[in-house]
């Protein structure tokens, strides 16, 4: 979530102490803003900020639901990545739809704050992809994704991949209508970050481990990252590997072959048969 | 800024398309919401959160002014290192502060998400950190620094590092009385961060291209990132290095102490003597 001041359910701490509380232990607050108005003085009220807030996050689940019904009725399965910038999603992407071939349609909706750069290197591979540029946006939300989605049009039992904004924070309180979350860490990252960023490793149910390739020139203990990952989401899968050396993609295309399996089970024959003749 | 939608004075586009506009340009959104009521249903009006966003970040900006004379009436050189998260820059720190040794008082006020890692790390060099979590929070404000300069009792003529929560998008519209932001880019993050994240970059007035140790073992342009990253920040000052083997630290060191003696360089002379004694 967006908040500035941490008070979103949560304390902001110095030193461990509380330095910032909301009367409401789960109220939210955006902005530069504490919910002390004795400690400094306050142009927006708590009250308006905590009701601005819950009508957004309302908006956008309420939109993601739809999102996910049309992708279900359609035996779509959807996956939201999510990452730090520059840890090897749309690398990913590539190889990823390379080697899927034709097991299925695959279709992308990349999302930045400015460029096509991720776009153009999907459509490179034949796979039709939709940028979403945010502008001073830091995440997708539910809306742009369901403009996305009618733009794409997909086939029955695709496999569709949205590539969120690159940052570790503010998605993670985004539903987009997903069936997961999937967090990439690089191995160039550093193993502390789901400790640090605890959110978006919360909201995720499988971790990709990227980069190992690069794991004899850097320090990382990957056992530490991936103990530390599942400490705040418990059960959480893990798959290693180098979407630039191939290693470990065995694995990585099996959860995603499981996946679409399981998302097109409950189609109804005919739209099946629809989609293996198209 | 923490927009969602990407509205805030700018569009969010979809393939190149606007697909979200404000009726007022200059004005900035939050959230699930777009200014379009007739496009999708609104709980939250587009002048609630207009209104909410501008005071927030005019309350902000208003501390961060006291923050700033605060520390330029002290001679202090404040730093706001931004960056993604695990772009190197507690490394940086430790690495910096042990090469600084005494030549002036150096501080650190540390920003995550959770954890006390980071201070940890630095308090281990001796040198006083102040760790800031910011729960929900993307980003730091100048209310928190507020908090924290008060804890630490500068001496005159200190170097101060502010580091950020690892987020290229969020840190970049608040501003929290530092001298200059600083952006750190590793090269295992690709050169094209720049052009994706241009908010973070055209407010910095430096950037560390760090772990240049690793560049053979990646695909980085290093030119090009330059390149790019003064399309968007014209002139942009660029030291290249790595905080682990010691590479191109000196410059780093350098710039540093030149800042320093600028940004003392108005102090009253008792003051200096009270440091130099100190």
């Amino acid at each position: 979530m967006c908040t500035t001041c941490g008070c979103g359910g949560h304390e902001a701490t110095i030193d461990g102490a509380t330095a910032f509380r909301h009367a409401d232990p789960h109220a939210v607050a955006i902005g530069a803003v504490h919910a002390h108005a004795a400690k400094h003085a306050h142009g927006a009220s708590d009250e308006r900020i905590v009701a601005v807030e819950r009508d957004l996050l309302a908006k956008n689940d309420a939109i993601a639901a739809l999102n996910r019904r049309t992708l279900e009725q359609r035996g779509v399965f959807a996956l939201n990545l999510v990452s730090s910038p520059g840890s090897g999603k749309t690398t990913l992407l590539v190889r990823t739809i390379e080697a899927w071939g034709a097991r299925s349609p695959v279709a992308v909706i990349e999302g930045d704050q400015q460029t096509s750069f991720d776009a153009d290197r999907i459509r490179a591979t034949g796979a039709p992809a939709v940028q979403v540029n945010t502008g001073k946006g830091c995440h997708l939300d539910a809306a742009m994704v369901s403009r996305a989605l009618a733009q794409l049009d997909l086939a029955p039992r695709s496999l569709l991949f949205v590539e969120n904004v690159g940052n570790l924070v503010c998605p993670a309180a985004f539903d987009l209508g997903e069936a997961h979350k999937v967090v990439i860490l690089s191995v160039t990252e550093g193993e502390d970050k789901p400790l640090k960023y605890p959110d978006m490793f919360r909201a995720a149910d499988l971790m990709v481990l990227n980069k190992v390739d690069l794991a004899p020139y850097v320090s990382f203990d990957r056992a530490r990252a991936i103990e530390m990952a599942r400490r705040v989401r418990p059960g959480l899968e893990v798959i290693e590997l180098s979407a630039t050396t191939g290693a470990g993609m065995d694995a990585w295309l099996a959860w995603l072959d499981a996946g679409l399996r399981r998302a097109s089970s409950q189609l109804p024959a005919a739209v099946v048969a629809t989609a293996q003749a198209g």
